[in-house]
């Protein structure tokens, strides 16, 4: 303690500090330590500084007050790995060859029987029917409390089959430094997923800094009830909202009550989410994230049946999206 | 300036002085200004502040992390005045008056015709049906930005019939205060509301401080579609969820996807949300504002048929929730 201190500091002093202290995150992320390191120099790197400075300052013609910096981010595909399958379905295949013991007329039911069999092509000739059959016998029959914890302890142990890595350590390193700079800069940074809410809420705050009121998804219907004088909440099988493609926009309005001014994705099931907030009056910037890294990750967008981008791409130059090459936009992919 | 900021705060000096700002909110409601100025010294002021030291006290046996501390608060007759009607039925029926003139047909409806010319008596005839087709009559058709601009500008101009001022100068300045208290003390503060999302929406940020993506209510259902080349969102005159009752913790789940440690409530449809909060484990407060000040705001509880409180007011003793009384509890009901 230096003897300048021995009084405390003056209410004169605290408030200098103050203000020193307010404008130093913006003064360390402009003059001084990058804050997209994984990021090469080019377009997509400088719309990113250029958007934000330009929706940051004050008194500037694209100034936006810190409330209105909303900011979403597809899960799927633009903020993790998506490929070979959703990382939800890897986790639903999982739990029912887990509860399987337990349910011994699943075996009756040929989707359930590949499911447990490992046999994916006769999960797939089920078709999205069987699919959802599966994710609701996986997922719900618990509270969301109960769910939230199933998921953690399974995405806690399980490994990706490509680099036998958790999924959670499979997120994009170049879009931390987004979601960084933008709350750096007073943004409020939500995920907006065609997953399941709570699957997503399961890992997005450990994940992502995200925490579970800034997650929009999927859901499966709640009915709320008691068990032993208690209120509880009962997920069932029925999906009472599908937050993809248009449904993106009805749970951006219904979740934030705002129109975001920047979007992040990186298939067709984003391209209404672009819209959507490109839409809106004043400085916008809407994002998309190609998979075109066979090297580092995986290289897909039109024919893909995960993660399909040819809508979106197609008109990405007539509405000003960004599209962002993994390959040569980003020095690295996953974090060290 | 002085001599010692010549060269600027040092590394040091910054981050001891961080540490001041930092615990300086604390200090100055543990110490300084009083944080409830309208709450009369009593049972309720104190389990207010005791509740807060307790969850705030790093180390403590009831400690909660920042991230945890959620409380909810009901609105109509928590946070503002409920009485002689909800002041969103107020709404819908001068709007439905607004838009006669364009709606002839209403005429042919007796619930729309006593709506129209004010007759209170033959719109409660038509019961919950008819009040719930003129509801969708006043307010969907449009987007909720559109639908958030009309009923802003109401707000902005309407006054009660009891005290002649605007709906959002009758909030309880007590309850403002409390709001305060626990944003100062790191919590996030949520409405959930029996309310329309939108319409709360519309005056929330401005007189409460509590943004869009904070509310929680009810709603009207949302279709996407497109208009002169970009997408919008329409509400459709289909209630699609109510968020009162044993729908506040759906409500909750959705949404906030966390427990809340502290609810605020007035009426049994408060009820289910004051047990969800308090049944979780670890050191909770539910609170209940009783209507008992005819003389300041109104007198009313189990024979009302809105904000009706009987339920929930027999089970607070057991359920360790605390009754405020506004007439020996408040010192002063609204802001000067």
């Amino acid at each position: 303690m230096t003897d300048r201190f021995a009084g405390g500091p003056g209410r004169r002093d605290l408030a200098i500090l103050a203000t020193a202290l307010a404008v130093a995150p913006g003064l360390a992320a402009a003059q001084g330590a990058d804050p997209l390191p994984s990021w090469r120099d080019g377009p997509r790197r400088r719309a990113l500084l250029d958007f934000v400075a330009a929706v940051t300052r004050e008194g500037g013609p694209e100034f936006v007050p810190p409330a209105g910096r909303v900011a979403v981010f597809d899960n799927d595909g633009t903020l993790w790995v998506e490929q070979p399958m959703y990382t939800q379905m890897i986790f639903v295949l999982d739990r029912i060859r887990t509860l399987a013991p337990q349910n011994p007329d699943w075996q009756r039911d040929p989707v359930f029987r590949a499911a447990i069999a490992g046999d994916m092509r006769g999960v797939a000739a089920g078709g999205t029917e069987g699919l959802m059959r599966l994710a609701g016998a996986a997922q719900t029959g618990n509270t969301p409390e109960e769910f939230q914890r199933i998921a953690a302890e399974w995405l806690a142990t399980a490994r990706d089959g490509k680099w036998n890595r958790p999924y959670t350590a499979l997120v994009y390193q170049p879009m931390l430094e987004v979601l960084g700079l933008l709350r750096a800069n007073g943004f409020t940074t939500f995920i907006v997923s065609g997953g399941g809410v709570e699957f997503v809420r399961a890992f997005a705050e450990e994940t992502y800094g995200i925490p579970p009121q800034r997650v929009v998804g999927s859901s499966f219907a709640l009915t709320p009830g008691e068990r032993d004088g208690r209120i509880v909440l009962t997920r069932e099988p029925r999906i009472d909202f599908i937050d993809d493609g248009p449904g993106k926009p009805v749970g951006i309005a219904r979740h934030i009550g705002r129109r975001p001014i920047a979007a992040f994705g990186n298939s067709d099931g984003d391209y209404h989410m672009l819209r959507y907030t490109t839409e809106g009056a004043g400085r916008r910037l809407g994002m998309i994230v190609r998979h075109d890294d066979a090297e580092r990750e995986f290289a897909y967008d039109r024919d893909s049946h995960i993660g399909r981008l040819a809508r979106a791409l197609d008109e990405a130059p007539a509405r000003g999206w960004q599209v962002v090459s993994m390959r040569d936009d980003w020095s690295r992919v996953f974090p060290a």
